[in-house]
């Protein structure tokens, strides 16, 4: 596999859901749809999670908008999410790479304070140096975190805003380093009645 | 990278959560944990996900127990799982790798019939040919679901156990074929509203 450079011309995407643990869920789902402007990605949601593709700008900004609103509600609301870069099976060339590099949502995310507790895991394939490529992006990422070791990722916690905005940063950071192939995964808390203490969240 | 061969006697983890979308989700958890036999494997619980490490055998048996047990309330419940064998970063030698290889809940799992939506991933990292792995394993797990394509991932439909069952075997034969560092991810879907259409979830 030859270690292209991926840059931004190249199409991401993610498949996320987001679960509030509440009677409400359709309603907070729905609700948190509906705020964001997701005009520049191609999305689509069936009963397991939604798909957005496009440019990764974008893809960073609609996935956590829709976080955001839905945590908005101040109910307990599990979010994961794959993020996806130069995946083989993917399919090129698609339309929303014409947009314009402007997210959408940021200001009116900006306005939201939310703490959220999260794991992160990245994964550069086909590539032999992978864990030097780890070690270094969770490094990276403590400007934007509290960041302490977990099983199988790593652990952050902080502000929702910031901590999304070092997930884009370390993943475009591991693309634009070369890697071909790049995926991460992400799974955050916010307003959970464990926040604070080891229990059955 | 070396591609050792890592058999069963490397010890296996997941990273998983448990989402009921639900007033009484503290209820659904804790009683799911309750009724699941977990003392083969290392569990511990924060407020993002609960990590399992110890045999393969038995984060597959505890993991789809768990599942399995909060989806017989019947409520609507998300379930995400990343499973890892292999990490250079995890610690080696846990005293759980001595307990034997019957799986602790197989029989009372067995019992309970749940129709889920899934989609799930696998990453051999380190493996320049980690694409023709994945193909391959997609192939196989036709055996145990009702199989279509997705956007980085790839969904699956029918019965919990018996996916379950085809996902611990996939993940077994990617391991046992030589691939030193293997992740998967799993999103799984019960009792959605929308199973059966394209909704928004």
């Amino acid at each position: 596999m030859t270690n292209q450079s991926c840059g931004t011309s190249k199409i991401a995407g993610a498949s996320f859901s987001l679960h509030p643990m509440s009677d409400d869920f359709i309603d907070i789902i729905t609700g948190a749809l509906k705020e964001v402007d997701t005009a520049k990605v191609w999305m689509k949601t069936d009963d397991v999670t939604t798909t957005v593709r496009g440019k990764m700008v974008h893809i960073f900004d609609v996935t956590s908008a829709i976080f955001l609103n839905a945590a908005k509600s101040g109910k307990h609301i599990a979010f994961q999410a794959t993020y996806s870069i130069g995946c083989p099976g993917d399919s090129q060339g698609d339309v929303y790479l014409v947009e314009d590099d402007q997210p959408a949502n940021a200001l009116t995310c900006e306005q939201i304070n939310q703490h959220i507790a999260a794991k992160f895991s990245l994964y550069p394939l086909g590539n032999d140096s992978y864990m030097d490529v780890i070690y270094q992006q969770i490094e990276a990422i403590k400007e934007y975190a509290s960041v302490t070791p977990a099983h199988y990722s790593t652990r952050l916690e902080g502000d929702a805003s910031k901590i999304f905005k070092g997930l884009q940063t370390v993943f475009e950071e591991v693309v634009n380093a070369g890697s071909s192939h790049t995926v991460m995964t992400v799974s955050i808390s916010a307003n959970s009645p464990s926040h604070g203490g080891d229990q059955n969240e």
